[in-house]
């Protein structure tokens, strides 16, 4: 369903909004992970259907963004008098796995700091709590998803190159690939 | 039972009451989604047998509204001192799936609002945190449904109006179909 | 086992207990449902082997009686100081559905008013968040019930009156029956 | 293994245990349940392997005296101030029914009045929270229990009575049956 | 493994270290119960992969020592500001039933009071509120453990007697057996 | 994958980061346990796809610490004001057993004192809440996963010992072995 993603796409670049890639039983797919604050304690709120290693890996996530804050440029006033509340859109569509994990970091951290997410990027790795990013599988079904819902630019884990050289050059003809080794190397690319 | 339907459906014209589309085995239906507020410390019941994509839905829709209470006009004030109770009769069907959202959004804003949603209004689609109304399935029965029930006006999302074009017109004659892209959208045709 | 029952309806007038319908395995019973107050912060048990369904019917109760305490005629005060205990013998026999919402309804409310429920009446209805009474089945079991309990008159849903008018009128002689649209009614009829 | 259960009997004899009479896999049983209070909040805790309609039955119980705590003359303070701890040995054996209900009640009632139950005294009912008491099952197999365990009184609810007129009258010799219709009554037999 | 468990004993003697008997489906076996306080709010923390029933057993024996804390010679301020954690190596072997009731009790006993379980000491029994100790089966296959890893004085429930008497003179000699009917008698002799 | 996992492991070597062994159906692998410390209530949080037991020893290695505080040289105000996260990547992977006690313990106490855990180091062993350190099983595979990802020194219990003499030399050689009895030889060792 190009149309569909596309425009959906061009309208949703706010704050908080990040373009992760998902493998399905259907093969790969785009997803928007939105992540928006109101007022509270510091809560997380999580829904979109998502099972448990995702679920952990949002709770990594913020926690990773807490310790750093300050070096990511998080005012520590802000953590604790907002709650953050992440949903991935579509709520039918049963959503888990590791891999989203530098996604909903990414989200995150643009909510915090008021900052869109660089246009057409998309990626995909899974987090640690020491800042490392990891590999993760499905790359060429998550890549070719990628192509087809316009995304220009792409984030990896310099462990999943091998993968991307597996797939048909002409097959992913002007996407340009970032493989980095850090999760503030993500946030340096994707938050400008 | 469209003396039942349509009777209620006159008599519960007041703030806080919309009335949703859902695609069920037997086929399409209406559902009278209720929010009522209370004294309290900002907390969100939920009854009527949900689910748990569609509390997850209401979750998603109450996050959207504290987050923009200012563009809507609620008070702050109100949202933290005031709990929300979303009901959905009746009991003893089970309900779920996230085509309710933008009906349990609508419901939320008109209770804090005081301000009744349109009369003969229906509406179906799935809700994101940033703001936009996905498009759902089951459109054909749920619109037939709603013209059972006396329903003059149907707002869904834009990218459903192709569901719509392959009805046959003369089953929906008298019908304003009203085709949204955001979920201000839908605030602004349902609370006048 | 009249005898039984009968001994014990005449012995149970007092605040908070009202008679209600229910529609079991082995033909339709009277529930009689207890509410009592006691000192604490406006918390909710619910006890008596009570399914999901018919604890989310005592929930909606509450919700409508704290919306509406002003016209009912209870104190803000009290609500906020008391806790409230649901509970419906015979422990050992699960219940479930919605019907029972009219009569956890009226005891609730018998309860904080201090008023007795009038006697030898019975009820069955599914409640909402607006107000309305909704109509529920087993209509003829239940009404048989009741005659064999003693039961001098019940409170049903306008929309059930067609189902009392399918059982044989010689065994319900004796029994008035009163039709009503919304909740408020009920509470007119229930407590005097 | 009468040596046993006798010689406990005779030693359990403080305030806060009660004798109840439970009706098992292998036939009739008496249960000691013991209420004990420690400094707290007013929180219930129920051990000794227990379902959910025996806990009810707990919680029913507690609701019940904290309403006429002071007609039964426990002090307002002792409730707020004190948690009940409800432990039923053998914690190896589940146990479950309503019919502990008098005899949880008249063990808590026990412990916050700090006077003995009555020596030698067994009962079995169901408790409702408007105080009345209702018939058991099982009457027969818990009488012979109470009488291998050296019983001389046994509390049953009024309409439990045919069950005893059909065991053979020698099997009892030398138990008093008092049978009750209230709550009121048990308290005023059991606690002297 | 012998060795190992001598070792482990004789280095283990502490405050808050108690030595149970199990009976497991590889036959007897000790457990050294470990009861560690730390600064909190009179929380029960328990790990170990321990059922149900022994959860209770722990929840029970706790309840038992703040009630009689004062006779035990247990300061009611360490009861307030100190949390309890019981732990039984081995993580992997699920353990349940009651028999670890009066170790448990010792060993939280001992923690609080900062004075060590006799050496060479090993008990097994069921716990109540009241004070008494009720007697546990396997009683052969756990005092053959106990000789196994060194244990020289075991105490158990006065009607587990018999079963003592039942065991081969030659597998125990050289063991001390005490008989004991209340939870006092086990805390007078475990703790000097 | 030892370009991958020896990389990481260069690159991670910062407080709170210790490298444990863990016994799959794939063989032996290495985990990397990581503590992160951030503002809060002292409460632990476990991600990382962690089963039951394996998330009591982490709630058992903080009991320990908090416990022995002033020995290891950790401020009791850390511990009061502030959380710990413990995660252990690769989320996809289901982790369970005992056996990483004394690593968590390690990565904990790292991230308190600040202090990073000694290089190409890792442990195996199950924790107790006295502060033995108990032998666990797998030590073959683990220890060949250790060599593979290029570690030069094991902690391993004293009782581990004979599984490590029955490894054939060439494969272990330079690797140094180091067999304690206690969780504070573990943290001498460890953090230096
Ligand atoms: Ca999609
Ligand atoms: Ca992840
Ligand atoms: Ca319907
Ligand atoms: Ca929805
Ligand atoms: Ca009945
Ligand atoms: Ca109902
Ligand atoms: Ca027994
Ligand atoms: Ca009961
Ligand atoms: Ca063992
Ligand atoms: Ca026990
Ligand atoms: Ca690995
Ligand atoms: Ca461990």
């Amino acid at each position: 369903n190009e149309r569909y993603t596309n425009e959906i796409y061009r309208n949703a670049n706010m704050p908080g909004v990040a373009v992760g890639l998902a493998w399905t039983y259907v093969g790969g797919d785009i997803l928007f992970i939105e992540a928006l604050l109101s007022k509270g304690k510091s809560e997380l709120k999580l829904t979109g259907n998502l099972g448990e290693v995702m679920k952990e890996s949002a709770s990594t996530a913020l926690t990773y963004i807490k310790a750093n804050a300050e070096k990511i440029g998080i005012l520590a006033e802000d953590l604790e008098t907002k709650n953050v509340h992440i949903h991935i859109p579509e709520g039918a569509v049963p959503k888990d796995g590791p891999s989203a994990g530098i996604t909903m970091m990414t989200a995150i951290a643009s909510a915090y700091l008021g900052r869109k997410v660089k246009s057409h990027l998309a990626m995909t790795g899974e987090i640690t709590l020491r800042g490392q990013v990891l590999p993760v599988g499905g790359i060429k079904e998550k890549v070719l998803a990628a192509k087809r819902a316009g995304i220009k630019e792409i984030i990896l884990c310099y462990l999943n190159e091998k993968d991307v050289q597996e797939i048909e050059p002409a097959f992913i003809k002007g996407i340009k690939f970032v493989y980095v080794k850090t999760m503030q190397e993500v946030l340096d690319i994707a938050i400008t």
